[in-house]
């Protein structure tokens, strides 16, 4: 019978897991560092909790479940969840009494898409979020989210670039280019993908939607410019007087980009770029993207999201976080070379069950000194167990036969290096490995 | 617009949280120690993989998936994980060029199962897995688990008791009894309820099922005997004397046991329970529950398994692990008041933009010390700033208003005991929270 797994999931081996916790472990570490608490929600969520939140493509890409039981008659009404983000604000409705505001919380689960397979595009993957919710509303969140980030790369020695815009310059750019506020969404849906496809593809997208050369041509001369962010801040203010909501972006992003440079980051660069719009639906002030310093593959991004809680029937409260794709973080430092390798620890060779009894002293010593041991289950053949530590990258095997019984003493071998050496107390042999 | 959850899931607040993190944390350093290494596989997994493992029951409590999208007609071919043995299975086989034999993983994950919700039982819970797989076969492969169990329980300062019991002893207690072959599924699954709902209701369901009151009464005497490990050995040898595969069970116990006696566990506790035989088609030796010392519900277990991968097509291997239901556990150790509370960090009392930014240098140096600091967003009142703290259990709270600049002060809050402090450096500020 062939085994398979399912088309867009993955098995991950004890080598990449290694590897994909010591990621976790240190955005988590992170997280908690600058105050946000761990929360956990269902990997299933109502379908009206989910449906009508991420737009039309979002909807057709839920992974819907079958009632218990082989019944095909019952009609799905759960699905496993889409990313983190609404299931989030779904809790703070749902909890919002026992909750002490403002409200920062982190998770990190997988989500599930039930998207074409592609390179580094999966059909279960997970998400880090952090995020916080208030009824007030303070650009300093931004300010820690992107300090958050700075941390958490710097952490990882993983070079990124914190690519931050505004939904309300974005508005402010339709305005001032006469653009048909019908086609509003087909221009910021065309304009994300500036990095990506390029200046003519773009104009060529964006002239089949209806939007005219005159327009596109408006827009792309400030996605041109190659300017310092006070620049950029300098000739938008003029371009975009016309219109309050851009004069507002692009005050908070100049309260943002200040702030930061005073504070300064450690190894992350914070870049205005006017071209990031983000797919997700719920965005409504700042937009931030992560990008690795030498290619253009999103890593991570986020935003402030203020209408969201309103479709669950809770308004006034604002929202802004940061979701970053363990796995697409993952691919990028290990094509980088960035994972250190895990160095390891003992096998216990097995002579039989005499012999093991008698030394299983030496298992539970190194154990209580935090190293960890394993034993060979069966008294294979000697060469055989080596093997099995070389193969496993196992540094050290410890051997107590008959020999070493009678003399008292402890055999153990360096694998690596092949040389081997008979100590005469545990404590010798712990040196040795600590 | 009415926010709920699907029954049987669960929101895990920030203080369930930090306790399943501790749970699990724990749980993974001893599977560490003892030589397990992680994998994860994907939490859908192909139906035919899953479908006919689990017996009937568990056939009909898979949740199944619907292909992407609103066609209902697309008939689900994928499903849910039930447990993780038979994704772990799976990988071995179909991994099995790349693996390195015996094969010691574990695992950490949700699985879900469409049961009925009750108290205790959620339709997603967390299991927490650690198996070998190996060509040969060795009783110290459940030394080894009862150690590692011991370790894990000891270090959690839970105390549980390790049920053990050998389906072949079972088979010989059949034998002996005079069942007849077909009643012997019928006979384990109601001698499973022996400590759940006593000996005359078991009587009472094996009559109703056809076995006869003279076979449950041969039977009875056994379990009945309130004797130590070897009177119950001596007695049952001699019984079981006619069922050659009786007389190995019996055999295998006695090597556990009394190996496990000279190496001595820390806080568990071994015992013998003939009346253990779990639901779980797939075991074919020794069968292992964990119990808290003072009631009966199932923590944990195990056993092993030798014909499971012969169902994908790989045989003579043999799989023996343990897994332990993390959800269980939290319940059962927060009923028992086992959890410490844990200790946290500092808030940043906001007085506006200007002085936040003056002395984010202090926040910025604190977290640099590994010291969980979170700046409030806003300027809102001190009165409700402090409260946060207060609610959020954050011990200290630290405030820098004009005064403490312009006398280069800094003020701290101790938030329990309302005491408030100057200090001249940031250095005395992280002696007293250290």
């Amino acid at each position: 019978m062939f085994s398979n797994i399912p088309k867009g999931t993955r098995d991950f081996s004890s080598i990449e897991m290694k590897k994909r916790n010591y990621l976790i472990q240190t955005i988590r570490r992170k997280f908690e560092l600058f105050g946000f608490y761990p929360i956990e929600t269902p990997s299933i969520e109502n379908l009206s909790t989910l449906i009508g939140k991420y737009g039309e493509e979002g909807d057709s890409l839920m992974f819907k479940l079958l009632h218990s039981g082989n019944f095909l008659r019952k009609i799905s009404n759960k699905a496993l969840i889409y990313d983190l983000t609404v299931p989030f604000v779904r809790y703070v409705v749902m909890h919002q009494n026992e909750i002490v505001f403002p409200f920062k919380r982190y998770q990190i689960q997988p989500v599930w898409r039930a998207d074409k397979p592609q390179k580094g595009r999966f059909r279960e993957f997970y998400q880090c979020d952090a995020d916080m919710i208030s009824f007030s509303w303070s650009l300093w969140d931004e300010i820690e989210l992107i300090q958050l980030c700075d941390e958490i790369f710097t952490e990882l020695n993983f070079p990124i670039i914190i690519y931050i815009n505004h939904r309300d310059v974005l508005e402010g750019l339709v305005k001032m280019a006469g653009i048909e506020n019908h086609l509003c969404k087909d221009f910021t849906i065309s304009l994300d993908k500036w990095n990506k496809i390029g200046r003519n593809l773009v104009k060529k997208e964006m002239l089949k939607k209806g939007i005219s050369s005159f327009s596109f041509e408006k827009v792309a001369f400030f996605l041109d410019m190659e300017e310092n962010f006070y620049n950029k801040e300098k000739h938008l203010t003029v371009a975009l007087q016309s219109s309050e909501k851009g004069r507002k972006g692009i005050q908070d992003l100049s309260f943002i980009y200040k702030n930061i440079e005073n504070i300064s980051l450690k190894k992350a660069k914070l870049e205005w770029n006017l071209s990031l719009a983000r797919g997700m639906n719920y965005y409504t002030g700042t937009i931030l993207e992560i990008v690795p310093f030498n290619n253009s593959i999103s890593i991570g991004g986020g935003g402030r999201y203020d209408q969201l809680a309103n479709l669950f029937g809770m308004n006034n409260i604002s929202g802004v976080g940061i979701s970053l794709g363990l796995d697409r973080i993952y691919l990028a430092m290990e094509h980088e070379n960035l994972f250190q390798s895990i160095p390891s620890k003992v096998l216990f060779i097995n002579f039989g069950n005499e012999e093991v009894l008698h030394a299983y002293k030496i298992i539970k010593f190194l154990r209580k000194k935090g190293i960890s041991t394993q034993l060979y289950p069966h008294a294979d053949k000697i060469g055989k167990q080596f093997r099995y530590a070389n193969d496993n990258n196992i540094p050290f095997a410890i051997s107590i036969g008959k020999n070493e019984i009678d003399k008292n003493k402890i055999r153990m071998k360096n694998i690596q290096k092949r040389t081997e050496k008979e100590y005469d107390s545990i404590n010798d042999v712990l040196n040795q490995l600590t």
